[in-house]
């Protein structure tokens, strides 16, 4: 039984029942960043959720609890900020081994508020449990003018693609790269980026790049039912130059590392130049083109289809169904 | 250090930050049995989460994974007929060990739908990913009318106290009583009697009797600032022949078992009879009196404290933070 058998007989199960009543008030279910609804016509309202396992997505060894807190936030915040939504509230559901239950649980609820600060987010309840395995599992909310919700399923041949920032840091440190760890510890959620492209009519599909590059470009494109090409991967220099030294090749570490975080955006090709001078005015960044969506399917780079590989398997670190 | 310690810490931890804007949109936080924000000015949102943990709360000598994920969903619709709330959407987190993850999965969804088609909720949405101990947290979205969100503070010196439904079978069930497992497996959720109580301006308090009804009134004593005193403890035929014939105190059933999810409201004493009255006629069943609310702090039956007891002890079930 493969991952996406698992994921088509879930689908199978799910869509059989449901009033029409609260169907019709969910616009966008499994299969996005996150799902969509309607609490009033011109309200929408988005919410995403994320399961962290001690042992399966972090170690003690390579982050601390607060750490972990944080990564949890920032995973589903990340996922508010793809759908160009502003954050409201997170719940937060902990369970805790009994050995020191108190101490991981507050360590790892600091991490959690340090986040909910940073982004402006409210944790509004939760549950905590016992469990041999430290798990926490965070659902966040947020709210999106209905003009500006952005799914992955928008974009057509001819738009740029382009990501938020450079890629492969946050690999790179979990490898250990010492100048990287604190990208791999602490990323960002680019909440800000995501509500200016999602205010742009010219973005027309858009979603955050945690899976690696070449799967997440790929992912874009399966919903968007076209290809790519991808011209250019910009590889964060702390992950250039531990790759170099290792003899790797650097761009594995963009298309494949995944947790990046950063936001992946298709944008009409002729507002392209436009849009990307304001980004870089409004965050003293660029907003860096890395290829084109193309009709033909599949994703290419120099001509050849580019293997879609990232930390996407079910056992090593999980499947997401949207929401 | 003990529980409420651990609460404490968190909630110390999570009053530093939060913007304003999140923090006046959420109107209700950690301590209810949901949380509550504001889309618009007219609209009220409810969320509320819950982990399981096979080995802590469900064993599957006990039930079947189908049976857990049904249990998983009606705990947190629970919580949204305790705010009076309609079921909009879930998500559902799931963390299966890799042996035989298709079928876990699988059976446990099958339950999972079976609720959301019953309860008419959509599953918009989650996170499928590995964890040795099988583990579902599950979010629910609610939506109330802003003048009919039922929060348990409340109450009044004076108000009945009334439940929905006898109580103890959940836990008779537990203990292998023939006639009482499938209110322990299948239990409901009240969320029609839920909305129904809402839509009255006599109800001042109200939440869902889920640890046993000693802790429950205690718990709904102390957010409104009263005491109650406990005359009539309602407990279900199934525990009632069970404990007897186990030569046992049949109230202990429902006064420390929990999980039954009936509601538990407080209600203004003059009121009482005419809207129980036509409770009778609309749902076929008695809203049941079980005492009432008085000024002295505590809960007192037959002119004795009644020992605050259920299964609520941190290390065995689980500690609600709210939401």
């Amino acid at each position: 039984v493969t991952e996406d058998e698992i994921v088509a007989g879930i689908e199978a199960l799910l869509s059989r029942g449901h009033r029409r009543e609260s169907r019709s008030r969910v616009l966008l279910g499994i299969g996005d960043d996150a799902a969509v609804w309607q609490p009033s016509r011109s309200h929408r309202s988005v919410i995403s959720t994320d399961m962290l396992v001690e042992g399966v997505h972090f170690t003690r060894a390579a982050m601390s609890l607060e750490d972990a807190g944080w990564r949890a936030m920032v995973a589903n915040l990340s996922d508010l900020a793809a759908m160009g939504a502003r954050p409201v509230l997170a719940t937060v559901a902990l369970g805790v081994a009994h050995k020191n239950a108190a101490g991981d649980t507050l360590e790892l609820y600091r991490g959690v508020a340090q986040a909910a600060d940073r982004y402006g987010i409210a944790v509004a309840g939760g549950d905590l449990t016992r469990s041999e395995a430290l798990t926490i599992s965070i659902t966040v909310v947020g709210e999106v003018r209905p003009s500006n919700v952005k799914t992955r399923s928008g974009g057509n041949p001819g738009d740029v693609l382009a990501v938020t920032g450079e890629l492969g840091a946050a690999r790179a440190g979990l490898e250990g790269a010492p100048d990287a760890l604190e990208a791999f510890r602490r990323p960002r959620a680019r909440l800000a980026e995501g509500r200016f492209l999602a205010a742009s009519g010219n973005v027309t599909a858009m979603m955050d790049s945690s899976d690696g590059l070449s799967t997440d470009v790929s992912r874009l494109c399966a919903a968007s039912g076209c290809g790519a090409r991808v011209e250019n991967v910009p590889v964060a220099p702390a992950a250039l130059s531990f790759a170099r030294g290792r003899g790797e090749d650097p761009e594995c570490f963009a298309l494949a590392g995944g947790e990046d975080f950063e936001l992946l955006a298709a944008i009409r090709r002729r507002a392209f130049a436009y849009l990307a001078g304001r980004f870089a005015k409004r965050f003293g960044r660029p907003l860096l083109r890395i290829g084109a969506l193309e009709k033909e399917e599949g994703v290419r780079r120099g001509g050849q289809p580019l293997e879609r590989s990232g930390w996407e398997h079910f056992g090593e670190k999980g499947t997401r169904l949207g929401g």
